[in-house]
């Protein structure tokens, strides 16, 4: 019976489709969270999915929790959800099911980690249950393995213990026989090695039962919980990986105009954790929030537009928001919505439907569509996120240099000038970006305040910038190795020759100071520590009064700018028109196959770019709060057609774009 | 022996009293804490009844401690406490005597629930004990049962966690079927069931020996643990009700300017959970405190004045201050007394003398005086204040709309705007409030962010309404029913009938933000969220942009305002002129049997009346820093008299009160 | 072998030194810690010995881990060690070595008190093996027995308990008979008893195999840990007392411009502990902190010169930097050191070796020098510290009044103050000062703030004002005895015949107040509470309002000062411009032997003073924003010689010094 029902319902996605399945999933999807709970009438959930599929979405996500399930005799209902994939084949909405194991009170978004032996072998039986169950329904796209891995601190269980020591006993020694020693990074590197291993688990026991649908995790407090996730692990068994971002609960290191920016990093960086793969953001905050998260938050229109422009630009092949149809009861009940408690589409869904339209209007493109970034990538390591996390006493007053998140900050101080300077980067980690790949034109990769490099990364230095490259190394990069052990006391320094230099000293100077460059000829704010230098070879390229703090070196056929301040964070504390204007020049020559740049610093607009075939689309976003008119500079010849935004337009053939607060102009060029 | 000393002492209370005992306890009484220490000396002791005597006070509260009374050989001794209820009878004092057994160390103001079944028992044996040995003595007037009921958190031991599993099998079932749920208000729905059930316990202890005496129970705290305290459950065993009101310790929600207003409130609120039976104001802060107590303090003479006018005017039966004589050693010592460090009366003793002296002088206003307020009523509810307590994510930087005493602080918003109209009002729970009494003439109903309405409560709100009364609904009055199910999305909201009006959404706009109302035209100050509504038959009464945020709605024979924008909270933060004009045009009719109301809004003015027979009293307090010139308008012709404060009094006659910073003005209408 | 060795050694000591042994050590000796790990090269080793001798060094001080030491086996390998304690010697430089048996990970400093019956045997025999085989080593000096005694609170295991158990049986009884009492001082004066036992017994067993060479103790954190420290029971068996000073982790109570003063304060309190045996400042912060310490700081040339210069004329027999080299790994890696990572000189090492020139230029001055006073003694009281420990509520925004510090602010205000008026003056506990001493000229002590003073020092006070001395008491000061009771309340107030007065009532008056003293004719900065005062014999001498609240009493042949309102505090946060004229006018005739005292006030600049036979020293130094011109008033008549600062040195010979921003300037005068 049910799989003449099926039969029926793909041949209803065949016929009213309007084109190949393929074809209409590769274009960006854009959807949303329907939340299933017991108790809903089935008129509302029939509406949820036909609104869906009236505003131009094709993908929702479902949270299958096992208590909505899974009776007291042990025996289970599946009919409440059943009810829901079946609604959803109708209306051509493709469903990513998130395995929810049945959960004690209190974890509002799920455990993270089984608590015993005998726990795991629950949740296996559940994953069993759901996937038989499910596995052939047409409107199946994906499994999501977990709902947002990433933890605060380990869990103190037996099953967590007995990970540990088996995870120890594998370990090499460290070599520094320093018996007495807390501060190691091992507590941290369990928890980032726990997480795949049971990300792996689960993969394995779904695909006991299923090895056709994707396999999906969404990753959330990116720019907290980035040290606990190892892409590079997870992506054999992964079909894409995903992002959840809500400003509510995500953004608390970012100001009001600094979302977009922070929801193009967050997309940028788990890009560049999921490539050759692609990703999607697999929760987007789609509603208010009253009770629930860190900061009070309802999206307007103009964040939406923001927001999804921003991740499709990064190249996202989803959207799915948090969420259409409001819980009911609990934790979050009647918040995050983009219904009215009508069941109405709010202004958010009207918003998010008109760019479903505009994408959907420009299928081709978009169906092949990848962004374009420059030559330069933004590096982040793990340890030194790590480092930070346990050196930071959590004092009250303590100095931002000092606490967990200067690495991080650092790092995204670079990337939001670069989007100011119409030179989108990429942003990756440390142990993830292609050193050895040989590349037509010479690469940009910048060290911000990496205060520890692992030991195995030091070759890779030394060959990038020999092999014609350019590394900009920042901060208190490298003071650390994987050990904590200070490695700028040993006799050489591991950087000592790739820099041309020896640092000397750093030393506390103000949590607000500035040193003068020579090239450009300005003054860099930096913040608490300056780092002296010996130059060896290298030449001095800037000074705190009498003493050398910067320096350039041509290392065989490449080059190394090296300045041990903290230059990002000073910059991304006070103003960044100084660091700037140094980047500006210090990336020249490294904007890539970027069809455009910006002419100019135009502080909070950024640029983001994609290709497909030969044409491009540029998405200018405007976070100020004051009109500004942005100038590119062409690098291709095309002919410009706006797709949203922009309502003075005739200056585009010069390349101007005026862009009003808070808006986003799309432009295709053809 | 002993029954001979009482029978002399009870001849002599007869011969000296002046007037038979019931009249002279019906004017409010003025009393203070007695604090009874080993190594007193008797000629201490008897000074400080001698002193009460003098100051005109009648009453005086002592704490029974079990460690000072009972040996190590487990007898007891009693004398320090003969001695000083010997004393008491002596001076004409009578004593409100708290029963405080044997506590750990560190339980400073006592524990609050049995640790266990045999502590259960110690605690039985401790009250036989002392009642039965103090119950026939002269002086006694009431026992208090506990001293200060109310916790931060319910101990976790064996006996709580037995009467929270007896309790929870009594319980109806959530019929939201939701398994998975942390956030349900059980757990603090258990504190208020135990607190009243171990009240009840005490009760039943003492009335095996003493079933003469008076029942007391004297709260504390009141803003925070309202929620904890089931009056409607505790009056059938108490006489009369009590407060603990110190401005050390349990004002922090206001300004120093709002003290007088804030101790009216606490009043009201008692009284209003005693009705029909009398209350007193158990504890007041006498003296200063210097290391005990979160806000260092030092009542002055104004003060005094301020305070005891305010719980007199309330309708209060007495007032004991603590503490006449500071405590010697330990917590407290040498803190909060009235007395110097010579047993000499401070000025704050000499103040509330003179004020014993002018009720003495006034026996008769006083004896039958009750306080005469609007038809105005504000309600509070605890489930709304349980459920932000569970909410609250206590973040730094959060809100108050999101914070504990959200609703409260609303309610008093309106509480204090209205006594700054002369429009004294009521304040009551939800359950305890008569919305099926049938009044002479219509009455006003205020739910102020009362967040969680249970379902219980609808039927009476539209009854209450149906039958020509008014309710004034705002905030995020209604959103979650008692299983903190989000009613607004049901196909029909629980109030949508009532309110002519549906509720679409709330959407964070801002710490401050302004709604616009038609009718006063005035610019209202709001907080946080916006709430949009969809009029059905109401009609749109005030603006946020294009959007409508508030309505009015004739339902049957009454009327309702809605507006779901916390505007209580917005006017408590900021300004509460417009407020003020808005409510004086909404309260335009419910001024009931008031016979004076102010002309105008005098910010930080305050009114209070009475009634005894045909005459009236009038309480005015300025707490502001300026002069005022208040003009009443009288609904009675009466001739003034001046008891207190009003040094130009000549404008009386035209109903003109001058009134300067700080002063307390009481004048007799007769 | 070894012995032959030592032998050479020895030989090669008495050759090289240039001088007799124990004239080379009567000069304040200046170091550093060297920090010994496995894995450091010998030449960089060698190098660090080397640097010490070529900076005029002769001491420094060497962690010895048991980790480093004990093989897994149970078998020592002491071969890093050895080979240190050899460099040293042959490099003349005397060790101070630190006793540091192997500790969990996570104790930065060392645990402070034995786990258990069995950890106390492990320590025993790590003692016993170390001080065996380093007990002949020429280049030992001194064992420390601890790194800084000193904990936030008693660790709760098996040891601590039995030893307080044992502890309480030997107490007397708390005579106020108030069974139910949390707050008693007990917990902390078993901490106290405690350090002071586990102390005493690491010396026995040093001393069962080494009883030749010096004993001596680091304390640190001084102004919170002072109540730990009972030096008058410890000097018995230390042959010196130390110092930890590092402004990174010790000075959160003072800003950036009061840390020499506050070197000055912890060094002084040192001496007073210590006399008449020397001390030591065994820690002072060298070298720049980055993650470790509370506040990020790295010293300035300057800094060394005003920490150094301000321990050596306060007394100190040596001064050992933290740390020559850095740790390489784990806690402070790369951190504090005062060599450059190319273990070269920072400019901080040559500030010290230049000031160590200095005083080995003028070593006969030195070798004999010892610190000159005024006759003005400023006393604390552990219990008075434990007191605001115990009564201290933790609240964000309480009033310093309230808070743990608030003593020995109050008497620092006293102290910082002095020496801005040129008198110095000695800073010592209640318990260890000569109160019976007889005296040739009359001497001054000061109570600030001495909420509690135990009841066994009464007779001291009476007799020592009785014997023609002088007392000057403010604050809170007597409020408790040391049973927490507030003797107040008495019938006769302890201090009332001593101070022809009685105190009223405390008020809290406002965060901050003033007062008005007659004379001098000043208007005094105060906080939080007012003392009134009820003169019997005494002169009333300054008011607020109507109300007395100093007075001055010619006690037989002495005198008091008192002030019962929080003067040091409120000076202390605000200005001391009217404190320094009050405080000049009751010293007058107590500056004692001093031979230059100021002409006037003058703020942040203070004075030390050192004799030397009959010649002299005095120390200035500015730590000002602006250059002052001081104008010494001269006792003695000599001849200035400028030994460092003080660039404008012509008018020294009229006794006036130009002192720029940060400069110190030492002037011998012979």
């Amino acid at each position: 019976m049910k799989v003449l029902l099926y039969l029926f319902i793909w041949i209803g996605l065949i016929l009213f489709a309007g084109s190949p399945v393929e074809a209409q999933f590769s274009a960006p999807a854009i959807g949303a969270q329907v939340f299933i709970e017991p108790g809903q009438r089935k008129e509302d959930v029939e509406k949820w999915f036909r609104l869906l599929e009236e505003s131009h979405m094709n993908v929702c996500r479902i949270r299958m929790f096992e208590t909505h399930m899974k009776k007291k005799d042990g025996t289970w209902d599946f009919s409440i959800y059943d009810d829901a994939f079946d609604r959803a084949a109708r209306h051509n909405i493709k469903i990513f099911a998130t395995l929810f194991p049945a959960t004690a009170t209190g974890d509002v978004g799920g455990f993270k980690f089984p608590k015993s032996e005998h726990h795991l072998q629950q949740i296996a039986g559940y994953i069993h249950a759901v996937v038989v169950h499910f596995r052939d329904h047409p409107a199946l796209q994906a499994w999501v393995l977990q709902n947002e891995p990433g933890v605060g601190a380990l869990p103190d269980n037996s099953f967590s213990r007995k990970m540990y020591a088996e995870w120890e006993e594998q370990k090499t020694e460290n070599p520094y026989r320093i018996p007495f020693h807390k501060e190691s990074l091992d507590d941290y590197l369990f928890i980032r090695y726990y997480t795949t291993w049971y990300l792996h688990w689960i993969h394995d026991q779904i695909q006991q039962y299923d090895s056709i649908h994707e396999y999906h995790v969404n990753n959330h407090m990116l720019f907290v919980n980035l040290w606990q996730y190892d892409f590079p692990s997870w992506m054999p068994f992964l079909s894409h990986l995903g992002a959840s971002i809500h400003a509510g609960w995500h953004l608390g290191y970012f100001n009001r105009n600094q979302y977009a920016m922070a929801i193009n990093a967050d997309c940028d960086i788990i890009r560049g954790g999921a490539a050759p793969k692609p990703f999607w953001v697999t929760e987007l905050q789609g509603g208010n929030n009253l009770f629930s998260a860190f900061r009070p938050m309802c999206p307007t229109p103009e964040d939406i537009g923001q927001w999804v422009w921003s991740a499709v630009a990064s190249g996202a092949k989803g959207i799915i928001f948090w969420t259409l149809n409001p819980r009911s009861t609990g934790p979050e009940a009647g918040e995050w919505s983009m219904l009215t408690y009508q069941n109405e589409p709010s202004e958010r869904l009207t918003e998010a439907a008109k760019i479903s339209r505009i994408i959907s209007d420009n299928n081709i493109f978009f169906a092949s569509a990848e962004p374009v970034t420059s030559d330069i990538t933004i590096l982040y390591c793990a340890e030194s996120m790590i480092t930070q996390n346990i050196k930071d006493m959590h004092l009250q007053d303590d100095e931002a240099g000092r606490k967990t998140g200067a690495h991080i900050k650092s790092a995204l101080s670079y990337y939001q000038t670069l989007l100011e300077l119409g030179l989108p980067a990429n942003i990756i980690e440390m142990g993830n970006y292609p050193w050895k790949e040989h590349s037509p034109s010479p690469r940009l990769a910048i060290l911000p305040d990496m205060v520890t490099i692992p030991s195995r990364y030091r070759d890779d230095l030394y060959r990038f910038v020999e092999n014609g490259n350019k590394l900009i190394i920042t901060g208190l990069s490298g003071f650390y190795d994987e050990y904590l052990h200070n490695v700028l006391q040993d006799s050489v320094q591991p950087l000592e020759h790739l820099l041309g230099t020896r640092v000397k000293e750093f030393k506390v100077t103000g949590s607000y100071f500035n040193i003068i460059l020579e090239d450009p000829p300005v003054t860099l704010p930096a913040h608490l520590w300056r780092g002296e230098i010996q130059p060896l070879h290298a030449i001095p390229a800037g000074k705190y009064e009498d003493e050398v703090v910067a320096v350039r070196y041509r290392f065989k056929k490449g080059e190394v700018v090296f300045i041990p301040s903290l230059i990002g964070l000073g910059s991304w504390q006070r103003d960044n028109e100084a660091f700037a204007a140094w980047l500006k020049k210090e990336t020249a020559g490294y904007s890539g196959s970027l069809p455009f740049v910006y002419a100019a610093h135009y502080p909070l607009v950024i640029l983001k770019e994609m290709k497909s075939g030969q044409s491009f689309l540029t998405v200018l976003i405007n976070t100020d709060n004051k009109k500004h008119s942005v100038v590119l500079i062409p690098k291709v010849k095309k002919t410009p057609a706006l797709l949203t935004g922009g309502s003075v337009s005739a200056s585009l053939k010069n390349y101007i774009v005026d862009i009003l607060p808070d808006e986003t102009v799309i432009i295709k060029w053809e």
